[in-house]
């Protein structure tokens, strides 16, 4: 075995990340809910890995939230508390969250429903303990939440708080609408918005005498690009930031050199007749993510920004010039390139190791969880 | 740990794998090529995993054809042989295919380029050996391979067949164009251009004294619907026919009930106010490879061809109906939906886990190799 120091020696397609990037943008989000005066609870369900959860905590390792029940048991058995499982409660895992409520100081878990409720009253805690529970609140995303607005929103509020062994921690709210912004003055208005529903619908807890001490918004274009009022919560829970990515870019989140991630690939074939190259990244080395809709194709090609991604199948993907013939002397066959994915989430979901650089140097290799 | 013995008890998303669908999707593919008298290399890439190749095999371990270069040592380490790495050689991973051909019985390579041919020359194998290459052709297909009707094809096989260390050992087509068809008749026109075009190469080749004594043309749809020209090639190597799908339902390679996988779900929300329920499967569990461009969204839900799934994010997917109100206490919180996928090669690649089962009673789990 031939020991790899440089992520140019790496077989493709490679997942690589910028060390240097990660704890620069780890530690500006730090810093900005500092400023802030709000808890940082990060969300770790673009990385998935230990090492990059312990960046983002500043090494306390307490205080993250999950999107999968094996994320929860993965931090757990490693060492992390104070963790939120930030998805409506499945009510075929609500054995297992007991079992982690249990063991761990702190977990929390997410309702939007009643049915949701019962079952935890079904369950209940052993060790004299209660069930940590956050209602989940849609304010304009569509997805998951009670509207604020509906009576049935103080009503599960208050069923929660007045259960027996159960406590209403606080109430959470993803404002995934901030993804269809495309500026700084978009993205604020929708964290303007969801800010002002979170804070209005805690204020009725409080005329209505439910306690419940946290509220949390996130979503990293929200988080990136803070509204002053975000400083009236206590939390919030970005995830993507750690890396970034073009879609971050395109929102308006981050600068482009705050993208930590790429997809090193190599040049597998020339196709003159139909003035293409071929590279050894397709759809499980990339996802399909940017559906291809960039006007550089599926990806951005680092530094060649005359390139289209055109095409990719399994383990194919297309390039040709935007315009113009393809200088093949340019890019010989097993040179590298270089892709900036659309989707940091989707792209590293599609690793099962990702390489750690400095400057080109690989320092180590993270080994993301996986299932559910 | 509860013992989990029915496909119900599992926690969602799951993957699901139905063998008695996967045996006879395996028995009728060997038997189609009995009958046609070509050998069957199926391809891997599809599932990645021991137990599904030992089916497609039926038994013998022997003669199959893999996509990358994790697969090939994933099947080699495990007793597998007669290994064809389909795929254009990867400069990079000349010195692993050599290692790989030194400790196999039959190893073989890929190309399409003389820059291949040079760097497998530069690499002579060890213990008397010589690397078995294949030629890659493209028949119309457009992605990797020569052109048959190109000079340059002839040259490189001459220059294969005549380099000292290396044997030509065939040609192999992959009719890829065969997926844009829409039935049988469509399919089988691709199949017979695919089948006339490789056969007059290796005439070709033959009358330029150019020894070759195989080749090879693949596709689940044209191995699903095989031409009886087929019959005058050597071998076919196909791949997903093993598990099916919604694409290949559509394109007219099989039938709904020959379909041997599903992704179950449960339902985790229900939102009357925008005719919504959310379940807890997002692109991590099917992926996105429908584009949600079926009349039914991103996939079909067995049973339910009145519902669509019309969004998907990491975790969470939204169904609603096609039309009309949906009766929200048919589909209570908790219960399950079995999703049946678009492309299963996609949606296997997101699963770590396969849930092997008969009529629902899980028998076993097969575990897939990933990465490069």
């Amino acid at each position: 075995m031939i020991s790899i120091t440089s992520i140019q020696q790496l077989f493709t397609p490679a997942f690589t990340v910028d060390i240097q990037k990660v704890k620069s943008n780890a530690k500006n989000m730090i810093e900005r809910c500092q400023t802030l005066g709000v808890q940082l609870r990060p969300h770790m369900k673009t990385h998935k890995t230990l090492e990059c959860a312990d960046i983002m905590t500043g090494g306390s390792r307490r205080c993250i939230a999950v999107s999968t029940l094996a994320e929860a048991r993965f931090y757990a058995d490693n060492g992390f508390d104070d963790i939120l499982y930030a998805y409506p409660l499945p009510l075929d895992k609500v054995g297992a969250c007991a079992e982690l409520a249990e063991c761990l100081e702190m977990f929390h878990v997410l309702v939007d429903n009643e049915v949701a409720v019962t079952e935890l009253k079904k369950r209940r805690l052993q060790v004299e303990k209660s069930w940590l529970v956050w209602l989940k609140l849609d304010c304009n995303n569509g997805r998951a939440g009670v509207q604020p607005e509906d009576t049935m929103a103080l009503k599960l509020a208050k069923s929660i708080a007045d259960s027996e062994g159960m406590e209403l921690v606080g109430v959470y709210a993803h404002c995934g609408n901030s993804y269809e912004a495309t500026n700084v003055k978009e993205i604020q208005a929708v964290a303007q918005e969801t800010t002002r529903a979170t804070l209005k619908f805690v204020e009725k807890l409080e005329k209505a005498g439910v306690r419940c001490p946290r509220s949390s918004i996130g979503s990293t274009p929200s988080c990136s690009h803070p509204v002053s009022n975000m400083g009236c919560l206590n939390e919030v829970h970005p995830g993507n930031y750690i890396f970034y990515d073009v879609q971050q870019l395109m929102i308006g989140s981050c600068q482009m050199d705050d993208i930590a991630v790429r997809v090193l690939t190599r040049v597998i074939g020339h196709y003159p007749h139909r003035n293409q190259l071929l590279i050894d990244c397709g759809w499980t080395g990339l996802s399909l993510h940017s559906l291809g809709k960039l006007p550089t194709g599926y990806a951005l090609v680092e530094g060649h920004p005359e390139l289209k991604l055109v095409g990719m199948t399994q383990e194919h993907g297309k390039i040709e010039p935007s315009s113009g013939k393809l200088d093949f002397e340019k890019f010989p066959l097993g040179s590298l390139l270089s892709l900036i994915p659309y989707h940091a989430c989707a792209t590293a979901a599609m690793h099962p190791v990702y390489y750690v650089h400095s400057d080109g140097r690989i320092i180590t290799e993270w080994k993301p969880t996986r299932g559910w």
